[in-house]
């Protein structure tokens, strides 16, 4: 079972901090530090799937492997993302993991990096160095809000989450989690990085295989704009200041911690004014729901439509349809917060007026039912707003 | 060589007629109709890949193939799309046709058709009846205008294109389109209808090749909100009123009166203020190209900083890097206007305000070169803005 836990607090075998290196023009905090440097700490990564990479996404995945899964520190800056910066940008990350690494009397391959903010401008190393005094400093057990502080880019807010979670032979662990949302905009494009840490003890193998079924299940199904990232990575680092427990009991609780930053990210994005949860059920396979989910989560009409409370549910049917899944209209049905919009291949009888309460309220929940086959999965997004364009619009550089 | 016809006019064979049947609550045109009624007529059609498809779209189809593309005449609706309306949609269509078809003294499968507007709604078939003399009536060789005005649903004009083309042996034909834009607003959902026509004389399934070949270099090529209406369909008819000519000289006239009414839908989108045409070159394969060049012309990321008129290609280098598509980023090129933005994997030394300059005009043409391969395409799309979410939030059911 899992518990919330006390949030914003590492688990045992942490420490971290955060600062101001001046990479902001808005002079708010930009670089981020954490540690776990006892004898058993593990680590692991999901990296982003662009193969237009930012320099620190590659530079960290190289030091993964180099260190086989024992890195001891992860380094964030925001504010500039050093993404299509070719050698040059190469030559800055690595730089910038050699000074933290020399501060923290680590090998290079021990520090992970990552970097968000406005692409194809050189990372201001010089101010980096400057920093890191200072975070060496400040490290500190406890309190998350630094290094949540220091990551933020557009978020108007801190995102964490904590569980604490004990197994059958009574064995706990706590699993905490801090991430930056997405919303795109300038200083912007280096959208999701997230630290996913548990003071238990686990091999790196392990490690990464509860990592990937959380990401799977929380990060891989939401969705603001559709676009990709250069820098998305969310890193896992496990102290081993603890016991090792049940692997299914702490994956429940990687899970659980992910999916709450998840639907933290989603109701941060920019222009944010309704969520929007499409589950999708009796499809031909899982991936096969996944994808209907999916399109009619992406769909500029059906999330205008959301942002305009409006129950024009055709334009549900229409996203539907054009989601290269092989299905029959006839027998689809639809409901929108358990009204039925679309029963067995016809319009349902429900009063426009209750739709229309249904399509206004602050959590639109769609499920679809294709009734052939037993695939089913969910995907969470929200309406698209006026605001989002003015934000990714008028910001300029 | 081809050559700009007058416009408006059908080709010789044809006539046409709209009219208003009051399927829109505005009062505006809401029905049109086209006969080609020759002894040597042909017929052809490309229909929505959606598979959730209106029932005129699914009755056409089959009318096409009991026709074997002889069909004589196309009745198109605005107001309302019949789509997603089960099997009472059926009926009403075939009921529409066949109305049609007893007023012309034709059989009903020489009878095409399809509706715009809005989707799940029954179509007032009594209206249709009712309006039905009235075309017949007002049927008339040359200009196009009523049929163009009667398709109509949130476009703020009509499309027309037409082209006269002459093969070395001196024999003529004129191609003539019309076409309602896309752009999705209630009511809506049935986004892009066409009719191409032509005088010359053509079987069947050379008008379908014809027809095929421009359509995919056209229609197929832009895109508003990455949306699949779920009526689309562009119908081809041949009236045989003129020679035989050349399938070369006649191809160029369909893709060019195809291509100039493919770009007037995107300049009529909901909501436009800025083009955006992105061609890729270099390219593994020609699909590879079309892919990169689709998804940076659906990234919202890249469609709202072209409504910004913001030089952050940073954006246009994390689509191509989502396209799914292997190439190397060292080696990668963009320009826009012809400016560098992007050379050789690192970033061009353009100035800024030069390349700002380039964002804030009429239309922005970015051109990416992959240096891996012989692969070419070309999307045309325009900025997402304010107003397009407005239209289509705030326009409710």
């Amino acid at each position: 079972m899992t518990d919330q836990a006390a949030p914003r607090q590492w688990p045992a075998g942490f420490r971290a901090s955060g600062g101001t290196a001046g990479l902001k023009p808005s002079g708010r905090p930009d670089v981020a530090l954490l540690i776990c440097d006892g004898p058993h700490a593990a680590s692991a990564a999901v990296f982003t799937r662009n193969i237009v990479q930012a320099a620190p996404v590659r530079l960290s995945r190289a030091h993964l492997a180099s260190a086989q899964g024992r890195c001891r520190a992860l380094f964030v800056n925001s504010g500039c993302a050093n993404a299509a910066t070719g050698p040059e940008g190469d030559r800055r990350a690595a730089l910038v993991t050699a000074s933290v690494a020399a501060a923290l009397g680590f090998q290079p391959f021990e520090v992970l990096h990552n970097s968000t903010g406005v692409i194809g401008v050189q990372l201001d190393t010089d101010k980096i160095a400057s920093a890191i005094p200072g975070l060496l400093t400040r490290l500190a057990a406890g309190s998350v809000d630094p290094f949540a502080t220091g990551i933020l880019t557009t978020d108007t807010h801190t995102k964490t989450a904590s569980v604490r979670v004990t197994d059958s032979q009574d064995r706990s662990a706590t699993v905490t989690g801090v991430v930056k949302g997405a919303g795109m905009i300038h200083p912007d494009m280096a959208t999701l990085i997230g630290a996913i840490t548990t003071d238990a003890t686990l091999d790196p193998a392990a490690l990464d295989r509860l990592l990937r079924a959380a990401v799977d299940r929380s990060f891989h199904r939401i969705s603001i704009d559709g676009d990709t990232s250069t820098n998305d990575a969310v890193f896992a680092l496990a102290s081993g200041a603890g016991p090792t427990i049940d692997e299914t009991a702490l994956q429940e609780a990687f899970t659980s911690v992910t999916l709450s930053l998840a639907r933290q990210v989603v109701m941060d994005a920019e222009g944010y004014e309704r969520g929007l949860e499409i589950v999708v059920r009796g499809a031909p396979t899982p991936a096969d729901a996944l994808q209907v989910a999916r399109t009619v989560g992406q769909s500029l009409l059906v999330r205008t439509a959301i942002t305009g409370g409006d129950p024009n549910w055709g334009r549900i049917l229409a996203a539907m349809g054009r989601a290269g899944v092989a299905f029959d209209p006839a027998r689809a049905c639809v409901t929108a917060n358990g009204l039925p919009l679309f029963t067995d291949g016809a319009p349902a009888a429900t009063p426009r007026e209750q739709l229309r309460r249904a399509f206004s309220s602050a959590h639109v929940a769609l499920e679809i039912d294709l009734h052939c086959g037993g695939g089913a999965d969910r995907f969470l997004t929200c309406g698209l707003t006026k605001a989002y364009v003015e934000f990714n619009a008028e910001y300029t550089t």
